[in-house]
């Protein structure tokens, strides 16, 4: 995968199911894939278009077969509207490819891969990334100056394992905060994203 | 009603229907549906809470029978989850409701009145808000002093009709813009509440 983004964002999603599952139970049993699908679509819409210098990657952790890695890129996708069953559906067609370590496509900008966080660090830092990390007791955003292609890494409404906290910090260039109260993980797609407009309009 | 929140979001939504309709349609048949939700989610929610401080109330103007208001509170709100389909699921409830002008409770928290943008406008500046209109030619947040009770007005994806924006100019204490790009309305609720948040963490 050759990632040209400049903005790329990661979930980790600690119970979000590795099959296909049921659109009418997102919250429930496909483990909190209601969420994924809202961290998709703010990392890659805006009104009526796509930011087409974005991208968003999923890595889901949960039940029958972790890990795996979805990726969405918005400089390719189509067919995607941002609501969470549309969303939804496209992550469940590419659950139910048989994956490997490369990023299979699975619909026109969708790919999925065996992938956990560390390989999906790996890859972003070779391609030249500088990777944060979100989470509360940061560096405040307004503080920081970013230059670069840039990822931004972000736990679930249970938050990153301790491994997954030491496998990122080999990789992460700091840790940023954004909000004095502690918002859900699409939200903070939004802030980012707001905060990058405002200092510079490309994505 | 007595409003009692330091923040209001409004929303007009020109096509979102005003009877029950089918969860599993509610980009389609339901008239953008799925964006009202948003909208009154990101209004409502943050990580693990609810923001007891804030309401949201969408004008309804779809077929067959506008217009409807729904309003929901955080402060009352319960039974409420994040998704889209939980809460097209209350909204779907309340519109099977028989409507007059005074607002309804339809479950904790939710209401429902047959109300249209200069009823609740005219509501809320008796209640002394101080409503600002949400549109990409406004005056830059960061450059506003906010005090008191605010209300903020915004479009859904074909924004609001020559008639409402009349209407809206006569209750209107100014013109608020947040983005150098065109956002959704979530997103622009989203970065409304981080901006105050960050200048005062009330709500």
């Amino acid at each position: 995968m050759i990632f040209s983004e400049d903005r790329i964002f990661i979930i980790v999603c600690s119970k979000a199911t590795t099959a296909p599952f049921n659109l009418n139970d997102m919250p429930g049993s496909a483990g909190r894939m209601d969420l994924v699908c809202r961290f998709i679509a703010q990392s890659i819409f805006i009104s009526h278009g796509v930011r087409k210098n974005s991208a968003a990657i999923a890595i889901l952790k949960g039940e029958p077969d972790p890990p795996k890695a979805i990726l969405v890129r918005g400089s390719e996708v189509r067919y995607m509207a941002p609501d969470e069953r549309n969303v939804g559906g496209l992550i469940r067609k590419a659950l139910s490819l048989k994956v490997d370590e490369k990023w299979l496509r699975s619909t026109p900008g969708i790919y999925v891969a065996r992938k956990g966080l560390e390989n999906v660090l790996s890859e972003l830092k070779s391609a030249g990334y500088s990777i944060y990390y979100l989470r509360e007791d940061g560096e405040d955003i307004r503080t920081l100056n970013f230059t670069g292609k840039l990822a931004f890494v972000l736990g679930d409404h249970i938050g990153l394992s301790e491994e997954d906290e030491r496998i990122l910090e080999k990789f992460s260039s700091g840790t940023v905060s954004l909000s004095p109260l502690s918002l859900q993980a699409d939200q903070c797609v939004v802030i980012v994203h707001y905060e990058l407009d405002r200092r510079d309009c490309r994505a």
